[in-house]
């Protein structure tokens, strides 16, 4: 087990692993007061900061330390990508209890590096301390071209409603670990979604960059927490037809259908499209996308019952302040 | 009591204390993935994002709520302006546990709304979550215009060692509040800068746009841990003389003396200036300004010992990784 003298030490060792902490705009990165980041003329910044806390977010004996470092990073740029942007730094907050491994450091660096490459995302800086939990609080700093931002607000009666990929799966992934006896394999789909999520940036990217979307969001929460958010911002309803729904696989028909519709941690994008817009093609490059209902007047989220009747659809999804029952 | 039912309602809380969540640039604020942030052309954004954690940085029967949310952003601000940055607006996480009161809740961001007014600085966004202890983690977006930033490295042999105010005064305030019992009243001029200290944006700024400062940093974690800081970044060493240390007072020359060399938590600005600039004022408004030292060859921090001879000034300001001896 491998100790840290110091916060410098701690710092130097995080640092060696992002080498180098600057480039894509980052004019200076770690090792003074606070990071440069220049835009672009023309280019608006997108901000967004993100709890990742062990017990609450993860469980060290649950989950591999990479994960936890994937995680923790693709969750908040998820949030950019929601908006239609594109990661460009980020800034870690990390805090370790004094018998927390070189091991555990090393792998939490190792997934934290592997998902700011795949989202060649530059470490810009953050702060350490020690605590009795680890705690990780990650900020990301993307850029947008000026005006092309898809804001929750603008979804309007009569779009259609799309999702990305698979809803549920990653909700799937963490009950077959909960399961489990100590650590799982990632080989399994689900548990890989729930270890491993990708932001959907390139998708988000091209939505906003064509106008294709009217509102977009990312569903961490699970579609029955997260929809009701999109139609409030837009003062809108939504009818959602759960025979639709793309569902996860390794399970029967009812736990599919919860999990899509109350599963959380998928990190798909939820989006409407004007009905006079182009058609959406079925892919995006490998991504399934789905229509899964479509926006309505009123201000109800509601469910299409298997009489036909339509039936509201309450929130089930993850919310650490909902008071237990 | 006041309880909040889930993450939407403690999140609408927060934004009606800091309405309107938008202006200096934030074009969408809370609400949304992310927010959105337009930093003008030929200036660049200034990043930084600091741990605010109860136990660690305060403890909820002593601080007062409103001090606690006063310093979180005031501590983040005082990075920005230790590159002779402009504090534009910044992302709050908070964890909350459930047995905090709304009334814990309502002085906190009464405390942060004053930061936030004083510095004029937005609230953009940012994240809460459940925890068992209060856990917070503020990021700070600044701005500065391209090429004024002012790195810890620019020190050079012969540089001439200023800092801001009085060094030592907020671990005398501490010192104070430890030894008494319950909370005290701020009245206590030291007591009061532990609580409520003032980023020192204006000198900052000042010191960038003359382009007088050649390297600069905050004192947070006191003047025997911070120095030897920038003369690393600067490849440098420094010679301390303390009788010139501008001490705290309402204690003896020698509590005084250690408090200003190691004492943390004062955020006043460390700094050195050529000595072929033109000479700077002893105050800068109502704040002093006060040569403290140089900056030497060789690559250690030493001080003037009481025969003349010099003596390595050694660290022991606060680092939660330093082990204990």
């Amino acid at each position: 087990m491998r100790h840290f003298r110091d916060e410098d030490a701690l710092v130097k060792e995080i640092a060696r692993h992002f080498l180098p902490n600057r480039g894509r705009g980052v004019r200076r990165g770690i090792g003074d007061d606070a990071a440069l980041w220049s835009p672009k003329p023309g280019f608006a910044s997108v901000l967004t900061s993100d709890w990742f806390l062990e017990g609450s977010h993860f469980l060290r004996e649950k989950h591999p330390p990479d994960s936890v470092g994937w995680k923790c990073l693709a969750r908040a740029a998820s949030d950019i990508a929601a908006m239609g942007g594109t990661p460009r730094c980020f800034l870690l907050n990390l805090a370790l209890p004094a018998a927390v491994s070189g091991k555990w450091l090393e792998g939490f660096l190792a997934g934290l590096r592997r998902a700011a490459k795949s989202l060649d995302c530059v470490l810009a800086g953050g702060d350490t301390t020690r605590s009795q939990r680890i705690l990780i609080s990650v900020t990301v700093i993307g850029e947008i071209r000026e005006g092309q931002e898809v804001l929750r607000s603008g979804a309007r009666p009569g779009d259609l409603l799309y999702v990305s990929g698979r809803l549920g799966e990653a909700e799937h992934g963490l009950r077959l670990l909960r399961k489990s006896r100590g650590r799982v394999s990632p080989r399994n789909v689900a548990v890989r979604k729930h270890f491993y999520p990708e932001p959907r940036v390139a998708l988000g990217r091209w939505l906003a960059e064509r106008k294709l979307a009217t509102a977009m969001m990312d569903v961490s929460d699970g579609l029955s927490s997260d929809l009701p958010r999109l139609c409030g911002a837009s003062g809108v309803g939504a009818l959602v037809d759960p025979t639709k729904l793309p569902l996860p696989r390794g399970t029967d028909l009812e736990s599919a259908r919860h999990l899509a519709l109350h599963g959380g941690d998928d990190y798909e994008l939820l989006f409407t499209v004007s009905p006079r817009s182009v058609g959406l093609p079925d892919k995006f490059r490998t991504l399934n996308l789905t229509q899964i209902g479509e926006i309505t007047k009123g201000r109800t989220v509601q469910m299409v019952g298997k009489d036909g009747a339509r039936q509201p659809l309450r929130a089930t999804g993850w919310d650490p302040f909902r008071q237990k029952k």
